[in-house]
């Protein structure tokens, strides 16, 4: 099976073949006929597989049946309605659909001149996705210097808007001559992992925490002035505060109008990861979650998490996209073209830390039709109400204690720190669920985060009884 | 089309309309029915498109219908036989249908414990292909401290390996302290764009040129041990050295073994970027191409460009895993588990830039499976054999000088600059063919890259009379 032609009828039997496997296997996550977890130690599935690639084809059906045999059950589902771990990786045939009309196309759409449709099919559908969040129009294609980029995950998003804010923080010196540990990202504790990741490979070293408001997640505007001061004062450069709308701790939202204000009087650069809550401002129920946004400089969403579309989907915009391009773009006599030369145009490449791109925004061009903005708002609001369906069971359970809960995220533990830790144990031993450990100020906690497009009422109520009957489990 | 349920039978149907519409498209591609690039102005697609995405659901037969009529014909077909820029991106059936069901299947992989069998699945593919290429033993998860990781590019793999580096060459104070302007990367004008790239996002400024030994394009050896004395003299600190076996411009080869005893001695880090080259190697005719790999720290080949695999599909392999896995590893609450404390397993997301990550490794798997080592080496060979065949048509002819060749690379020029120039228009106006121009020695020249898995003798030689038509018309 090695000719994009001479094999035809294998190749329209293996896709039929796997579309049928993949709708059998999303209704036994339906009907929880499958575990989240496997039960496998580590090193069981390698060493089923054989130590080295065949010296001969083999044929697909083959392959698709050794996938169902020997990978599949050493998964964690994701889609599993019981699947609470992290913030979820969305999904849907759409989406689906979409990857297998991408692969097929096999365009690599790094400047407008490899792939003009790829370019412009994202510039609409960022465009697109702006608008419908209610995002200010300084984000948009149309706008002077804005525009959308997918990229692959917040984690780049967060990247890409750090060299622009170095960029710009040091007036086009950094491309020359680097970091020279001047310049500053500002976030709190909150921020996720790959904020302080972004600012050590950007070279800028750890990155201090910004303290949150008291008895808050958020950060603290004020301490974030006096920390901007300070820096100044000792000769360093602040470059790029990132906010998070939707902590992953606890989807803690920033004062993003405060912060705003601040990086504007500074000359500071602001990102604002959104990257789970931010799909929910498509109801205009939670539209609040961009108050502010209008000063932000990048803003990042995860397609992938909140809106039905598999991973990676990221979507970034900018108000200032020359400085992403002046930061990022290299060209060498192979990637000079007419249509980069008359400025036209977008190329991809100089939005991004890779050259090259598969298209990316036909799925994102498939989930938005194939669902409509009305099926992305109820999905939201569906997930929504089976947190707070969750919520509410939590809070009136005696023994346990509601940390927090917003959107999709019901945060909890019991009324020791030694149940919890122990609950916690309980439950990542239990192959029906999956939780992730949490710690929220200062002491442990329990997240699950609503998410599966499978997840019932009924769902819920099973998901609830397995925490309860461990929770009661502890001593 | 929203659910990954209820609606089984619209998904199926629209399944297997796509990949009858991809089958034709596939013919047509291979009859040379469609052009190479399309005949559209900038912004053309995006007029064609809505301003906004729709209220309500649309039919997925209604979203393929408008890829097919809207989309399609607004790409560059990197798959068209008379497709010759860049270097190729590389497809196949098996691919496809990796695609399809790594979509389906829908699980994050950016730990172990999110998704052990994805995990595991990387660690003995990328073993797999070591083994296959000849690559060193210390490149194997078997080994002590070595193993693979599949990368989204070869840009990301040179950035990974730079941030590797910079941690090793200032002992770990580069997580809290920065580049501080004081580390050197070390590449030659040739390198790819993504190299001087890396080094910018990394925060090391300009990353200045090793000069090439004379005549060619390779890295001259003396050269670079006088620079590395020379800013060792000046306090800074030489931290990677970025080879190319396969450069974009004339696929020249840096002397690896001279390069690797120099990165030795000096306790610099030796990246090798095989990303276009290095999957001749698993023909032993082109082995030679590892020669001297043994001293590298790090190696990285494009899958998805001459291994049938679409893009994305990068793999790296380290022979110091801890130096990326100390470098880039930030452990939150959240993320905590049992699995990664007991240090028995991969947590890819510590190889990587990105957080999240889909389940790379199903593509390579398939791709491996499906053509077997003897399908990967005839691909291989049917290309070198199309690219000698052109190679022989240029350097045969009056006129024509052919500059180099090796692989499936020919590089060639006219009799005079101006025809080279006038030439290289007239062939970026002709939607039948694409070509990419480039300077060699400071003169003009055009690359022609074979890789379409559909080009034939029969389309070499369509193709080599477009270009001397071209050239003729040539004042």
């Amino acid at each position: 099976m090695t000719s994009l032609v001479n094999e035809a009828d294998p190749f329209r039997a293996a896709v039929h073949e796997a579309v049928d496997l993949l709708l059998g296997h999303w209704r036994a996550l339906a009907d929880e006929r499958l575990p989240v977890t496997p039960d496998l130690a580590p090193g069981a599935v390698a060493a089923a597989l054989p130590a080295g690639p065949p010296e001969r084809g083999e044929p697909l059906d083959r392959i698709l049946r050794d996938t169902w045999d020997t990978v599949v059950p050493g998964l964690v589902h994701w889609q599993h309605p019981a699947f609470l771990a992290y913030y979820p990786t969305g999904n849907s045939p759409a989406s689906v659909l979409a990857e297998l009309v991408t692969a097929g196309l096999g365009v690599q759409g790094m400047m407008w001149t490899t792939g003009p449709a790829a370019t412009e099919l994202e510039q609409v559908v960022t465009d697109w996705l702006a608008k419908a969040l209610g995002l200010p129009e300084r984000f948009l294609h149309t706008s002077a210097n804005g525009g959308g980029v997918i990229q692959d995950s917040a984690s780049s998003a967060v990247l890409v808007a750090t060299v622009a804010a170095l960029h710009r923080a040091s007036r086009g010196r950094w491309r020359d001559h680097g970091t020279e540990g001047r310049y500053r990202l500002y976030r709190t504790e909150e921020a996720n992992s790959c904020v302080p990741k972004a600012a050590r490979v950007a070279g800028l070293g750890a990155s201090a925490a910004v303290p949150t408001l008291p008895g808050t997640a958020r950060m603290d505007p004020d301490a974030l002035r006096a920390r901007i001061a300070a820096d100044r004062r000792a000769g360093a450069v602040p470059a790029i505060v990132v906010a998070t709308a939707g902590t992953t701790g606890t989807c803690a939202v920033d004062p993003l109008a405060d912060l705003g204000r601040i990086c504007r009087e500074e000359g500071v650069w602001l990102h604002v990861d959104a990257a789970y809550a931010g799909p929910a401002a498509l109801c205009p129920e939670h539209r609040w979650l961009n108050d502010g946004v209008e000063a932000a400089d990048s803003y990042a969403v995860n397609a992938h998490k909140w809106m039905r579309t598999g991973t990676p989907c990221d979507v970034m915009w900018t108000a200032d996209r020359r400085a992403l391009t002046d930061a990022m773009s290299i060209t060498p006599s192979y990637l000079r073209n007419d249509a980069t030369e008359t400025g036209e145009v977008v190329d991809y490449r100089d939005w991004q830390i890779p050259l090259g791109r598969p298209m990316r925004a036909l799925k994102l061009w498939y989930v938005m039709r194939a669902h409509g903005l009305e099926g992305l708002r109820s999905a939201i609001r569906h997930d929504v109400r089976m947190a707070e369906l969750l919520a509410g069971l939590v809070a009136r359970e005696n023994g346990f204690e509601l940390v927090t809960h917003r959107l999709g995220l019901v945060v909890f533990r019991l009324d020791t720190d030694r149940r919890t830790r122990e609950a916690a144990g309980r439950l990542a031993g239990d192959p029906g669920i999956q939780l992730t450990p949490a710690t929220v100020d200062g002491r442990p906690a329990l997240r699950a985060a609503v998410g599966s497009p499978l997840l019932t009422e009924a769902g819920v109520h099973r998901v609830w009884r397995t925490i309860r009957d461990h929770a009661r489990a502890c001593a």
